[in-house]
């Protein structure tokens, strides 16, 4: 098994300079503690040979495991693998494999590889080619010395996750760590807040093993629950009866576990009763069919709909009444509940789902201030509800749409649950 | 003037473990670039006295501004004074006037103050009381020596931040940094990679003043420009000539600066010709929509459109023909032209916008691929384009649908400013 542990080392100017956050920081220390690596420095460097230098001479005294991201593109910017090797004296060698596998990559987008990317076909002599199935860039795996191994990623998340997930476990896995694992579940609630929540469950927080703790996000509040042991099996049994009391308290406030989001439970439930959902959206402009369509294989169930965002849309697409918009405004309850019906008999669905509202910044008047957003359910029976919120305008836009697109998922759950349990 | 350069040291356990992000890092690396503050490095330490004085040491010999966060508390695990105190060989000394501002802050919200947030009212000897308006726990301004200050702030954002801004911006001024300033400027560009855009321009990254420097992100690849001057008009002045040379070389790849967006650009081309957009979404399933109606103000010349992820619906809603959807299946060129050209009709819209695609990760086959994705551009002359895409399935569903959102929105782009031109 590796001795000692592991170092972070972020590099990018963009970094210092606060043009972007380090969220690679954040997910490799939560995957350390998954695989129990102890970690006890995160560095962040310019693309500056020398300061990454510096710290991989600091790093490579305290740490035997240096993860380092940012620094592979095809820019003379990109200097974390020239510094790497010149820093423990071996030349740079051009791997054919991984320059195949660029221009096979470029190839398939139907773009000619420019001679900068070759560049990226250089690693450090000794070292593995770590992969990247998304991106140009490949890392390595370099096992220095038999104390010093490092890792390199691409800086981009979107292709420095998978890689890590695809190349990097099985790897520490194979050098023996991992064994005693850190395993976590995440309980999602929605319709309750941190707080209130935390009164329900306070008793919970003490405990040790598992440990629970409370986080409100973005459209729900999380409670995360903890173990340590030697299998994940150990840890799912330690886990799951406090899960379930938690489960139980909460009642329909409880959602999901771990990777269940409101859209994919809402899915489910329709799938098992073989049932279909269209949407109409006014202020959320297709944010809802959006969050819908995001689980592969929504298109069992998820027949589409209307963006309605101006009101001729309203009256041509879904039906609703002239007068109705008129009299009442299209951030109306009735108009909430044409629109649902609307969606519902155009497209044949058995829900309809609707919501019209003002997002703002401006628009909000006393009477109808941003903020206040209707929602309109339409049911298998032909029955139709609405809901208000009013969010109030210090939201802002981007979280006002995006509150109404989950408070719909959520109404929508919650009717579901109640028609499932007739 | 002080000398040299600042490094952030961030302290806390719960940064290493990644149970929070970093985003003080990120807000500290802003604000020192904008005083023109050199900033090479950030450590990133846990809750531990002797690494978090590991970290004071290797940090004072490379810096002479230190800034810490976190670990200001009043738990036994926030050290960051503790730590200082004892590096620097000074005892720590109780200030009353702190204690006076803790009991009157519990005071105020009617709660009272307990034994261990005593702890927090003793500071390093030698040092100035750094005032927290929002907090219980204040910070400190250390000159400790004449070639090294020591400034320290708590972890939470919401306290660091007007911290930071009310105490250490007119300190720091006043020590004569924020004399010159640097300034950025941020080029967008689409529709070319970052190697083939770098092969382009590649001249300007040896620029000195202002650096050019480029890199990917989701969607788009940017240029930013740094300029260092007495004033933002220098700075501007150094920028400009510089900016407008890449713009030319880029040609229609360039589309906006700064804050611009896709969505953002394509709405101000509509609104400047008062023309109007509908889209119809099949494998996007309205995040399309989603993007255009994320700028405030778009109703100006969003219709809206229909989301037509079920075959049944593209015929009903967008008019697109059976015997179409049979002979070239849903994902196809004549499908994404009828549904653009549909749903400009349905709604009467100047522009009509379409996608429809293989997202993946299923339903992939040889000769329709998991990433195949067909963009549909009806113009107000009546005349539609079609555009095909092959993203590959490795990009993942995710991925996939942003692009095609993001390129149809570019397609428009390109068709609107050829139209301007006209």
């Amino acid at each position: 098994m590796m001795k000692g542990q592991a170092e972070v080392i972020c590099v990018g100017t963009e970094l210092l300079l606060g043009d972007i956050l380090n969220s690679n920081s954040q997910f490799l220390g939560q995957q350390l503690a998954a695989l129990g690596i102890p970690h006890y420095f995160q560095t962040v460097v310019g693309d500056n040979k020398s300061r990454l230098q510096d710290a991989i001479a600091i790093a490579s005294k305290r740490a035997s495991i240096l993860i380092f991201t940012g620094g592979l593109g095809p820019t003379p910017d990109d200097l974390t693998h020239d510094a790497i090797a010149d820093f423990f004296g071996v030349p740079l060698v051009e791997r054919p494999e991984i320059l195949q596998d660029i221009i096979a990559k470029f190839a398939q987008r139907g773009r000619k590889m420019t001679a900068n990317n070759r560049k990226q076909s250089y690693i450090p002599q000794g070292a593995e080619v770590l992969p990247n199935p998304t991106g140009t860039a490949p890392g390595i795996i370099w096992q220095v010395t038999p104390d010093l191994t490092i890792l390199t990623f691409p800086g981009v998340p979107g292709e420095m996750k998978p890689m890590w997930r695809k190349t990097a476990v099985p790897y520490l896995k194979s050098q023996g760590w991992g064994q005693e694992i850190i395993y976590s579940r995440m309980l999602r609630f929605r319709g309750i807040g941190e707080s209130a929540l935390a009164a329900k469950v306070g008793k919970f927080f003490t405990s040790t093993n598992p440990t629970v703790a409370p986080y409100a996000s973005k459209g729900e509040v999380r409670l995360r629950l903890s173990a340590k042991a030697a299998s994940e099996t150990d840890a799912i049994a330690l886990i799951e009866p406090v899960a379930q009391q938690l489960i139980e308290i909460a009642g329909l406030d409880y959602f999901g576990a771990d990777e269940d989001t409101l859209p994919k439970v809402v899915g489910e439930l329709l799938r098992q009763k073989g049932e279909t959902l269209s949407v109409a959206e006014s202020c959320t402009g297709g944010g809802l069919g959006e969050m819908l369509t995001a689980i592969p294989g929504s298109s069992d169930y998820f027949l589409g709909g209307v963006i309605a965002y101006s009101n001729q849309l309203k009256i041509a697409l879904l039906g609703v009444r002239a007068e109705d918009l008129e009299q009442f405004g299209a951030v109306s309850a009735p108009v909430a509940r044409q629109m649902a019906l609307g969606v519902q008999k155009q497209t044949l669905s058995d829900w309809g789902l609707s919501i019209t509202g003002i997002a703002g910044p401006d628009d909000g008047r006393s009477s109808k201030p941003v903020g206040l957003v209707y929602i309109g359910l339409a049911a298998p029976d032909g029955t139709a509800e609405t809901f208000e919120y009013r969010f109030g305008q210090e939201r802002g836009r981007r979280s006002i749409r995006f509150e109404s697109a989950c408070n719909a998922l959520d109404r929508l759950r919650r009717k579901q649950v109640a028609y499932k349990n007739i």
